[in-house]
Parts: C-alpha cells; sequence; structure tokens
C-alpha cells in the first residue's frame, strides 16, 4: 500500500478517480496528511514544487502536466526524486483540435475579419487554399509531431523544426532554425521550456519569419521575450498572435495582451489532461514505482523534460 | 466561334483566362460589345440578370456562382436560356476549409474567450473531444457532403440533413429537420437557397436546437430571419452566430450584426471560385453548347438549383 499525496486544485475529483483506479493505496490531499512522514508518492497538477517539500520520505512524483518546467526549475526539488511527466494519450487529441482550429483561422484570416468588424468593414482577402499556405511547428514531440501530422491531412505543408531533427513521414524537417521560420506563415510552437528553447521567440526569430506571420503559442510563455513580440506586432511583421501561454497565469488584468487588436488570449486551455485517460497511466505508474519497476515517462534532467 | 459576354466586377481578369482556354472563341466585357445581337453566351460573376437582357440571341449562360437564386429569381431572365451553375472542383475544398475554421473555432469556445479577452477575464470552459460533439450540417449537396466528411476526418459526429435523404458512408442523413436541430450543438448551413428552405432558420428552428448552439450561416443570407436570431442570440437560446451571407450584401455599416458581441462577421469569402480550377470547367461547357452537346451542371428550375 502506498500513501499518495494528490496536490492541486481539482485535488478532490482526481482522488476519487485514482482510489476506483488503485483501491489497495491511500490517497490524500496535500494539506490533509496529519503524518506527512509516510507519504512516498505524490501526484501534482500544479508547476512548482512548493507543496512537496513537507513530504521527506517522497520518493515518486507523477506529474498530470505534460510540462513539468515549474517544478525542475525549483531548486529544492531534490535530485533524488524519480519525476514522471504525463503522457496522456488523449492529450495529443486535444491539442491537435486546438492548433487545428487556431491554424485555420488564421489561414482564413479570422484575425482580419475581426479587426474589419469592429470597423465594421466589409472587404476580402484574397485567400489561398492550405495546398498553398505553409505552416512551420516548433517541436516535434508526442504533440507537436501529432499537430503536425494534423495539418498535414488537413492540406497545408508543414514545416517541421526540432533540435534533434528527427524525422516525421510525409513531414519535412529541418534543423536549421533560421530555415523553418522562413518558411512559416503561421508558426506553431509546442517546444518543451529548456534553458536551449528559453526566450526562442525573440526580436530575431520574429525578422525572420515572412512579413504578415501569425505566431501560434501553445508551448510556454517563456518561450517568448513579450517586449520583442509586441515590438513586431506594431511593426506589423507578425499580423497576430494566439498566445494560451504566458510569462505570469493568470494574465494580469491589465497586461498589454488583453486589450491588443493583434493578440488573441486563451486561458491556458490548448489542452488538459483528462482523468478518463490520464487515471489508467497514473495507475500502472503507481504501480510500477509500487513494485520496484521503473516508471513510465521520467523525466531526463540533463535534457530537461 | 462563339461571342461570349463576360459579366462582372472581375471581367478581365477572367477574359484573360478564357481566351488562353478558348483560342477560337471572342470574349469581350459586357458593356464594350458594340452589336450586343451577336453574343449567343455569357459568362457571369453577379448573382443578377439585369446585364443579360440587351444580348437578344442568348442561348447559354455559365454563372461564375454555384448560387443562382439571384438569376431563377429575375422574372425576366427567360426560360428558353440554359442556366449552368459553376461546380468548381476546388470549391468545395475552400468550403471545407473555411466550415473546419469556424466549427473548430465554435468547438474550441473561440467566441467565448474572445469575448472574455475584451472582459480582461481568465476563465476556462469546460472542454469535450470533438469525438463529444455533434455537428449538425443542413444540405448534403457537392459541399455540404464534403464539410461533413471532412468534419468526420476531424473527430466530430455528425448529423446530416438534406431535403431528399440521401445517405453518405458513414455519417447519419435523416429528413426530419427538428431531429437534426435537436442534435447540433453546432449548426452549419450549406442549404442551397429555393421556396422551400427560405427563412428555413427562424425562431421555430432557433428553439430546437440545444441550449447555447452556434450557428455557422454559409449557405445565403435569406436562409435566416434575422430578426429571429437576433432574439434568439439575445435570449442566450443561440451561443454565437458565424454569418458570411445576409440579406443584402455588402452588409450595411449600421446593421446590428457588426457590433454584436455574439455575432462573428466575414465578407462572403467562405469559398469564392477559382480560375485555375474554374477555367477548364467553363471551357468545357462552351465547347459542349458550341458543338449541341449539353453542358454540365444544368440548373433545374423546377429545383432551383
Amino acid at each position: 500500500m502506498l500513501n499518495i499525496a494528490v496536490v492541486g486544485t481539482q485535488a478532490n475529483s482526481w482522488i476519487n478517480e485514482l482510489r476506483v483506479a488503485r483501491p489497495q493505496d491511500r490517497f490524500e490531499a496535500d494539506g490533509t496528511w496529519d503524518d506527512p512522514e509516510i507519504v512516498t508518492a505524490a501526484v501534482i497538477s500544479v508547476p512548482s514544487a512548493d507543496a512537496l517539500h513537507k513530504y521527506e520520505r517522497l520518493a515518486f512524483v507523477q506529474s498530470l502536466w505534460m510540462g513539468v518546467d515549474g517544478i525542475l526549475g525549483d531548486q529544492r526539488f531534490a535530485s533524488h526524486l524519480s519525476l514522471a511527466r504525463m503522457v496522456d494519450p488523449g492529450m495529443p487529441i486535444s491539442m491537435g483540435e486546438t492548433v487545428a482550429a487556431h491554424v485555420l483561422w488564421a489561414h482564413r484570416y479570422g484575425d482580419v475579419y475581426q479587426r474589419n468588424q469592429t470597423a465594421h468593414l466589409w472587404r476580402d482577402e484574397a485567400q489561398p487554399l492550405a495546398a498553398r499556405r505553409t505552416v512551420t511547428v516548433l517541436g516535434l514531440g508526442e504533440l507537436g509531431s501529432h499537430c503536425a501530422r494534423v495539418l498535414r491531412m488537413l492540406g497545408f505543408r508543414v514545416a517541421g523544426w526540432s533540435r534533434s531533427g528527427s524525422s516525421i513521414d510525409d513531414i519535412a524537417v529541418t534543423r536549421d532554425l533560421s530555415e523553418a521560420l522562413a518558411h512559416g506563415e503561421i508558426v506553431v510552437n509546442l517546444l518543451p521550456l529548456t534553458p536551449q528553447t528559453r526566450e526562442i521567440l525573440n526580436a530575431d526569430a520574429f525578422s525572420k519569419m515572412p512579413r504578415g506571420a501569425v505566431v501560434i503559442n501553445v508551448g510556454r510563455g517563456a518561450h517568448i521575450v513579450d517586449q520583442d513580440l509586441l515590438d513586431a506586432l506594431d511593426a506589423g511583421q507578425i499580423r497576430h498572435a494566439v498566445l494560451d501561454v504566458f510569462n505570469g497565469e493568470p494574465l494580469a488584468p491589465d497586461h498589454p495582451y488583453w486589450s491588443h487588436s493583434h493578440v488573441t488570449v486563451t486561458p491556458h486551455v490548448a489542452a488538459d489532461s483528462m482523468p478518463e485517460t490520464c487515471i489508467p497511466v497514473i495507475a500502472e505508474n503507481l504501480r510500477r514505482f509500487d513494485e520496484g519497476e521503473p516508471p513510465l515517462h521520467l523525466v531526463d534532467r540533463g535534457r530537461g523534460y
């Protein structure tokens, strides 16, 4: 039997489903343990390790998020702890729907018509088919490669970039970031956040994209240098930005993104972990931890994801 | 050799391409013929027969639009004339991209987040996958059936309605309009405009949709009773409407749709006829007319399309 702390705002709904999946274990919400020293595993849905320090015998942490940069970035997150990130089989589907929605919306000039509507202006844009539109996908992990395939299925030309340059069937992949950006009329960021990718979308990157490109950020807020993006939007180099993630969430009410006519703000909803598809993954990892087997999707600290 | 009048605002660009495709014929823009009585065919890209009355020997009219209700509705449009509508092989692709864009945007709550952004409000919606979302497609002609298949490919549940009830592989088709509307969390209108379908989206229809449904009209403006839609939006019965077509185009600058926070206006751009894919169709129909063969895609006046 494992004693498992569940950390996060929706802890109780997760606990109900976890108890069904692993009736042999004890699941309690963070903050409700009288004896935190008996806790050896945690399931966590916040991007911070703050809550974990009180569990002195903690050995295994299962994140409910795919991105674990917030936990790894905590200096007090002990190096002996095993950390597994969530690879939710439902999440690529959800992200694929979101990315398809934003890319098609930009492709059919949804942002331009939204601004024109504000001005009561009836004016059409010359509209190419998807087959003549290149979308660049930055990052080709589980999410990026799935999204690239969905965009191909919709008829887009897709250019992929990853640091490893690993190839995907039917999709042109380059390791040359400048080349990838130069082709991207629409650029989708799905990179993991690591020291190498932090602030990768900066003034230099925006200047390499075709004039009037659209940037869609469903990675992490820290991939973007906010002032550089605002400058590129105001200069018309970037036509529009769809931003789901931010440096500081929730986005401050007075942040300039909220009222910028060339920015779409969504509240970090591109892809949530869904209990129906996550619970079996968590249960399997707790079984592995309990029986001394290596858990799935352990984070490589050197790589950062 | 045929003498052919080309009617419409973009006449000269069409004429240039038509002359390459049919060098044996004479193409001139409407209004530039000194001898209109020698004209026997017309290529027309406006929804009205006004310009045609001066051509006394006219026998064949090729519309560049799929919808020919404006021409058929002209009482002076002589009943002996052959009228072909455009079935542009590129148009279903274009319409499929547009419908996918609008449906995915509504599915991922793009309209809700747009309104929340105006209020600087950070709040997420419970998000189902496409596999748990039903989209109703009204009209299953060339465009509607293609769009239904694209939506199926994206993972949506699709319910189709057509007056004939003709079936499409893998898509549930009904002849019961009430049933089709009752399932439609997102309703896409792609019906032809006929006396039977005019004002089909009225208060009664809106009341049959699930509360909070989204209406996407890429058919004709006259399919909708505007005041009924405004009432349904204001009552919250319809969450949002994406409107590409209107009763009166361009939409009047003071029309309430422009400034309604639950309406998206686009300027009749869901799918344009593209010369690259239309020219071969027009050339083939002119050859058939010239050689006494029946042209393709002749309009059935009884059916209205």
